[in-house]
């Protein structure tokens, strides 16, 4: 049965390229799975969407009789017996899957939701060097290696770059040339480039209808 | 091999119950496995603390050949193969899991960021409101159940209410009735007093011997 991920029906211009389903569709094009595309309101957030996603949010799939949210805990789920979660490394796979989502990713937050969110330069500043300092000790510990466990990239370094991809955009990265090459060897990948396609046709395709509308 | 698990070998008073070595410790008693404790400083972070965790923060364990970092991965790793991770619910244990991460604890971390380290009051006000939204959103989510996948207590359930215990201790969980039972079912197992009595014993010991030097 083919997968459905379900994403938002339409967001504004400026989380385009950021909306975490690129994340399982990146994953999925890994993989070369098939799936469809579902939508719920970005904006009327109904009981059908909150009893699939408690946190109002997306994404969350639908494979087989399972569905599933947590973009981390879906690409933990569809890494599974795949090249991207080898056994041999599971432990350290998933620590630097975790390592991303809990001792990186919050730190970018909390920088952009200041910055951004809440136009708060003061507390933006604030929580800068607190980020920059993760960001040098992530490229440490990267050191000389193209990938974070193992040899071969992972579903670690999938998540792990697609978070480092805000740092980088925003010149954080400038100074960190091993970690800037890291997210660009990653999102080279031709999986990230079809997946990246694909959700800014999803964005495109909803201003169209709601043109027409 | 006994495992070993390092933590600091002081801290203050404030975080006392809450350096996350307590996780690995209620993890490990909930399944009887004997370890012991080994130290780093908190203070003059050595090149070797970094190399086994490139944060320079605690904990982290050896496992036989096995050096691991990042709470959440260590208690998977020790997870695999118990009733803690009950195979069939793996994705709905993983999936909440990286929930307690990623979805609830930077929300309750940016609130005593705020509050408690940099003492402003007004961000912390800012943040609070985000905060009780995903309370409020997780008990709706656990409804009337007992334990967040299955039928049994999991390993997402210890990280979950070891989470929690921080907005327990501040009152948010006060108009929250069932997340409050949830925490309280889930620290009144032995296996949580334990691990907490040997946490707390730690810092103690550490106080002894500095009193001592």
């Amino acid at each position: 049965m083919t997968l459905v991920l379900t994403t938002y029906d339409w967001v504004p211009d400026f989380p385009r390229g950021f909306v975490r389903d690129i994340r399982v569709r990146w994953m999925l094009e890994e993989l070369g799975r098939p799936y469809r595309v579902e939508t719920v309101p970005l904006r009327d957030k109904s009981p059908d969407h909150v009893a699939q996603q408690p946190f109002a949010q997306v994404p969350f799939i639908r494979d087989g009789d399972l569905t599933l949210f947590e973009s981390g805990a879906i690409l933990l789920h569809l890494a599974e017996g795949t090249v991207l979660m080898p056994q041999a490394q599971r432990p350290h796979v998933q620590q630097w899957l975790i390592a991303a989502l809990n001792s990186v990713e919050p730190f970018v937050l909390a920088w952009i939701v200041n910055k951004v969110f809440d136009k708060d330069e003061a507390g933006a500043a604030r929580r800068e060097p607190m980020m920059r300092r993760r960001l040098a000790q992530l490229q440490a510990a990267l050191g000389g290696r193209d990938w974070l466990a193992g040899d071969g990239f992972t579903v670690a370094d999938l998540l792990m770059a697609d978070i480092l991809r805000i740092p980088a955009q925003n010149g954080f990265l400038d100074d960190l040339h091993g970690l800037a090459a890291y997210v660009e060897r990653a999102t080279g990948r031709p999986a990230f480039g079809k997946a990246m396609a694909d959700h800014l046709a999803h964005w495109r395709a909803a201003d169209e209808k709601a043109g027409a509308a």
